[in-house]
């Protein structure tokens, strides 16, 4: 068993190596650690700033053999880890945070709105798509507008499609590969917040001010932090992440998707059991950023403040508008987080700035 | 030549793979840049969060061939890079910064001063000494007590002695090794203070508020910042400041150590062309820190603003200090930086720890 907390100069072993790990692997050098990456892809954004990069595929049983002797704990950059590699990791005896339930749970949106209801967390309306059949059915029940995703992978808008009449669901289901899918109500919501909350090895919980998020064309553009809020949403924010993190025995920052639907309602639309985008705002906003949250939860460290010591705006550098860097680089309330990625296809996250303000 | 501003992705290297270059490494992949550090150590600090490492002695040519195709431009840790080095890299084409005038006035106690006083900046009183007769007719000249130094090398209190006597003098001399030294007349200072300054490629010029220093065993114990200061002494640091870099022709970030002597009146005590210790408060209690300053500058992009956001004691952990990482993680006001070294001898830095305030 690993003794937790673990001591400087431990290896923390991150699973993927685009900007999650790479800002997961700079934070983790700032408190002394060594980060280990694993990831298909050598000189990855995250590789290039770790102690030891392991190229190989997420499911290659060499490499995650390898990761499990260099690494004393080992998370993850990203929620859809195969179920083989969670079993090899499982079976290596190392530590991995967050846990297999976590990832099991977020990684199937009918098993995630299933828990979440179960522990009294409210989603919009929603039902299991099995079959062009379901699909029709579904939609004459939730009513449309809804929305047709597929329940498993997907993320940035991709893989799911809004079905306006019932009576074009079963195309909609076809146009998704015909593979399971779940039908989800409309929410009727006023903004999109979200809470990034961290749980510790000894089940403290500490939340961050809420970010209200702004969308375009399924990726997310801006986040403005801290959002302005009624304390009724302040306390029911508290209580889902509460709730969601208690419920699976989590351990690290988690990012709770919320709808805010009216009368300091809210709806959690999904969870991301890893560090998350409308999370960048802390590093420049917060006491501890994200990434140092997790990084001290997966190690058995104390969690730090999460008090915010700055307004922010941060603001996503998608594909191209990264070029704009020595213009960004320019701006007195501007603090720019650049990944290195190489080539700036359309709409790829190459970047983001964070434009400070007083609180 | 390199044309600059660089743009991200490009590769700066780094002499040396202590903690200076891990931060600096730290920093520059923020920004997107890759680091490439060069230093005899396999898995040094800094080696251990670059993009590359060239494991070579600092004055190797091959090591340092290497460098200079990998890199961009070149930077220092330290300033006793030998001059062979220095006259390798320039032989390689490669652009560095610092450059080697500053680098060469900074490594000789005597050529500093003199540098200084002819650039209209005060030390204290000072005189060559090359034999232990020098010795005792400086000692004799300058009044005892007085402080002997080697001309080169020496650091954190390493090759100095006081001299209490004129006729303990020559011993003295004999006992640093009979190398060329510098005798210094005793400064009558009520607090020392640092600046930390940068120069951009196109002369800009920034400072940071002063940092209060207190040193023990001739190792810096904590500084304080911003320090209080007369509005007097504000505006003789930043003359001092401009006169320095300027006379340099200065590219990147300084700390330079001054003497508070009463009456408004600063010496310099000793310049470091670097990023310093005594600057690491910028971390936890700047807009853009000294370590993203310095590459912001030797990158050619424009610097960052240097305002306090907030007041910071900076408490070195030295030797062993750093085993109770645990409870310094535990302060609620505390911002831990540990630097990944193996072996904690007495006195070395081992990291250090932000202790935040409003400010």
């Amino acid at each position: 068993m690993t003794p937790f907390p673990l001591p400087p100069r431990s290896a923390i072993g991150i699973l993927g190596g685009g900007q999650l790990g790479r800002m997961l692997a700079l934070a983790a050098a700032r408190l002394g650690f060594d980060a280990v990456v694993l990831g298909p892809e050598a000189d990855s954004p995250a590789g290039r700033v770790a102690a030891r990069q392991i190229v190989g595929a997420f499911d290659d049983p060499l490499a995650l053999k390898q990761l499990s002797q260099a690494a004393s704990v080992i998370t993850f950059e990203f929620e859809n880890v195969p179920a083989s590699t969670l079993e090899r990791l499982a079976a290596y005896g190392v530590a991995i945070a967050p846990g297999s339930r976590a990832l099991a749970v977020s990684q199937d949106r009918v098993e995630e709105k299933t828990f979440l209801n179960a522990a009294g967390v409210a989603t919009v309306a929603f039902q299991a798509v099995n079959s062009a059949e379901d699909a029709a059915l579904a939609a004459a029940r939730l009513g449309t507008p809804a929305l047709l995703k597929t329940r498993r992978e997907g993320y940035d808008g991709k893989g799911q499609v809004w079905i306006e009449h019932a009576a074009k669901a079963a195309a909609a289901f076809e146009s998704l590969g015909g593979v399971a899918c779940i039908l989800e109500a409309a929410a009727p919501f006023e903004r999109e917040l979200s809470v990034i909350a961290a749980r510790g090895r000894d089940g403290e919980i500490v939340l961050y001010p809420l970010g209200e998020n702004h969308h375009e064309n399924g990726v997310l553009r801006r986040t403005n932090a801290p959002a302005r809020i009624t304390p009724q949403i302040a306390e029911h924010a508290e209580r889902i992440a509460h709730q969601v993190l208690n419920g699976l025995d989590y351990v690290g920052v988690m990012g709770i998707e919320l709808f805010e639907v009216g009368g300091g309602v809210l709806l959690v639309n999904e969870l991301a059991p890893r560090v998350h985008n409308t999370g960048h705002w802390t590093q420049d906003g917060c006491e501890v950023d994200q990434f140092e949250q997790h990084i001290r939860a997966i190690a058995g460290w104390p969690l730090g403040p999460t008090d915010a010591i700055r307004r922010v705006e941060m603001i996503n550098l998608l594909g191209a508008e990264a070029d704009d860097w020595l213009a960004l680089a320019s701006e007195p309330e501007g603090r720019l987080h650049l990944y290195g990625k190489y080539g700036a296809a359309p709409g790829r996250k190459m970047g983001h700035i964070n434009r400070v303000h007083s609180v």
